[in-house]
């Protein structure tokens, strides 16, 4: 008798990568998503006696993410595609106590109008991927939304003065530099959503536009400013967890050369970076 | 006596990331160039006697990216900037023979001006990178432009037939497919541009046109067929190079789950692809 | 008065890339690491009214990196300069009531000692990374050791069959199959350790050795299989976390041809891929 | 009749990840390689009218590198592999004039003997890729062997003085720092060559040897070395092209802090980099 156990275990396909043509008629749309599974239940027989009874194999969870793909997901939310396949793994499997669906939509931007052939083409567009989780155990499901990806940059309306100073700290103050971030993104719904991608697509927008709409005191202070601007404006939303790596952009110094720089030329550099986090929520 | 000789020899500093941010009055420009410098020359003693003797030193190329960054760069094509600096290096350092620069632009999208901050605040774009090459031995400087990371696809009206069978084909003949690809292009100039900027975006825009509106054949006559709608459209353009990697999107079998797919449904492979180039010129 | 709260904040420095060089007499060794570090603490005000007053930049966290880098470390354990630096930041900042260190270290092999210059000289290893977190509050202290990146592949031992098989499974089974992954292991201690490294070196070996020594009936079932090893041949750990990718190797068909394939010809590919996780530990 | 030709064409499919397992016996041996190949023919049809007529689609290529790697290659020369697969292009399809088969064999481990299991298990390594070039016409054929990604370090050795100084140097002259590079190098055969890998092996060793056994007086002059050792050590090599990256290791300044750094602490860079390149051959 073995004085060991397996305490936790879970398992599934990742990177399943779907691309949907809607093909009615003429115009076509396109849906272009990487889906990644994860699958909990009682499966403690595999890990522990080498038996794979009733275990599905990620082979068919790939298989399950593309027929899916063709009989419930065309037009509608990507939320609504992840209940979909929520439940159907919880259902079908009599072993699988909880599955957790996430799907990450990349954006895709049809042709103008006048061109030709813009009923079936797309150019890649990057504002911002589309991030959903949905979980669920058969009774009850939660779905979260966020975005992932977007990229934005200030040159200036930023600052960072009267942190601590202490025997290692040699930045210097400043009240004019390029803050630049990737942002990342993700809410939990207070009610039910009648529309998925409208509260997405305004929810994106007022972060893109409470970036760049005040004068930044710090990261700290943008994540508090774009959490709350969601909360007022979309009564759907709980709470929004916001994380913003600092991209870091320095002032080259070019005095050397005789030649003043005034915030105008800037090395991007890559590492080390900042990374600030943080959870907006509304008060219980 | 060494039997030896050194045949060829360059050098330089890749990967300096400029951001140049233009500051006349409140509204911001910004430009945000990868640089990389090369240069050829009488260098053959750093090589094979240890000595540095009149060799500039790649941090000093670094230095004069960001320097004349400032004094030679704001609003200006990234082709003019490009000759800048490969003069310098040229007309400065006396042993330097001849200077290669390759620079690309990451496109940023100012924020629409509804937006509060607009003035100086941005959107990573998506749209191609700008590439350019300058290349000048003191005497004559040469000029190519380019574009990368164009990433469209067409959900119809491009298919594949006709091609060799041999005993290793397998692939099956289609007239409807998913044609996706990442365009690299460049080209050289017959005559001298006055707005370089101005023509990159057209041809960008010619490139994309001549993708959508034509049912493809093959990716080879698409490079055809983009090459000389730039050729007949741009006299300043003498020839274009362009390059296109295959983006595999294959339509997944569901009939062993008893469902239709009608090019409905896909998957996105990354490798294997199929790559193609071609050429195209003015005749003498 | 906002109806609004900031639920949760962190912040830190992340890829801080220190490499120490210990240079006592002629022979030196190397550490090259990878440092995290995040801080939570009474940060509140930095989010909520744009002030800085004693929070620490990440600047000063990166100079505090590369300061203990040369004062604390040289050939000692990852694990106690990851406790050093976390001991410092709770304890040099009044409001940071947590800290949380995440080191990784890139292996590096000495030449070989009739190599000249082998002293001073290394080539870069892949046999795993070494990794770290070490995460404090002023009062207690708990240390996880773990690996990445090891990358191991049997081709052949391995199988899969019994499995569930529903309207979505096309899988077939097989005896013999290609196990390719890249382990990520990670564990925490039951006991004060005396010399991590040892201990990781064990434990590294103990991995290895039970991917290699058994037929596979499931990729689950190797991890249980080195989970219990770990915990076996070494009391100090407490439990062991492992995950998986099932980095898949395809069986070409090459009957279409009229060559045989029995196992001998395999397509790898990156995507999509199984993936697997579980946690062994003492029964209580 | 148009004014305009395609001047140059070529195609191919990339990143055929061909993994072959020799099974003679109990104990096994593992081929891991990547096979690119570019073809080159009478192909103007495809680009101009649309016909695909003749032409070998990059599918069947695929199916080739695999059918071929069961058939042709197992524990022999990537070399003669590559010459197998570039003369089969040329053969089988009439128009196909040229071919090119570029390959990178990824280095695998076997376990210690000592391992239950080794004969079949493999730990991926990382001491530089074996790549090589095949091209052909029917009737020559020319083989260029290399290596890539070799990643070394000296801690010291090494060092840069006496370069130009100019308005934009600030560069400190130093006669001790951390040397490091990932070596890319290539070579092309004098003679016919009985045993590929031994040369390989010899030379890889050869290079890392020279890399070690020397002060350094600047990145061009270990270009230098490294040649000449291939060179006189190895009559087979005609000549060799080395390519080197300068991996800058920053000496952090602890000097705010009153710590001393004596070349101990250092912060690893990834942007901008040096880019240092020659070729070395036998003299006419």
């Amino acid at each position: 008798m073995t004085e060991f156990e397996l305490s936790q275990n879970a398992y599934g396909k990742s990177e399943n990568r779907l691309v949907r043509i809607v093909r009615d008629g003429d115009r076509h749309d396109i849906r272009d998503v990487t889906v990644n599974v994860r699958l909990w239940g009682d499966f403690e027989h595999v890990y522990t006696e080498g038996s794979n009874h009733e275990i599905p194999a990620t082979d068919t969870m790939k298989n399950t993410v593309f027929a899916l793909g063709k009989t419930h997901f065309s037009t509608g939310s990507l939320e609504e595609f992840g209940k979909v396949l929520c439940r159907h793994f919880v259902e079908t499997s009599p072993r699988v106590e909880r599955a957790r669906i996430h799907l990450t939509e990349h954006p895709w931007k049809r042709l103008p109008d006048d061109y030709a052939g813009s009923d079936h083409t797309w150019l890649r567009g990057s504002s911002g991927d589309h991030v959903v989780w949905v979980e669920g155990d058969g009774e009850s499901l939660t779905v979260k939304s966020g975005l992932d990806d977007l990229f934005v940059l200030k040159s200036t309306a930023s600052g960072f003065v009267g942190f601590e100073r202490t025997a290692f700290t040699t930045l210097a103050e400043t009240d004019d530099r390029i803050l630049a971030t990737i942002v990342t993104a993700e809410w939990t719904y207070a009610d039910e959503v009648e529309d998925y991608q409208e509260s997405w697509d305004a929810i994106r927008e007022l972060i893109i536009r409470r970036f760049a709409d005040h004068y930044s005191d710090s990261v700290q202070q943008g994540i508090y400013n774009m959490g709350t601007a969601v909360l007022e404006a979309r009564p759907e939303v709980l709470e929004v967890t916001i994380e913003l790596p600092n991209k870091h952009h320095l002032v080259v110094d070019l005095a050397p050369f005789g030649i003043e720089n005034q915030n105008e030329v800037f090395i991007a550099t890559k590492d080390p970076y900042g990374l600030i986090t943080g959870t907006v929520r509304r008060k219980a």
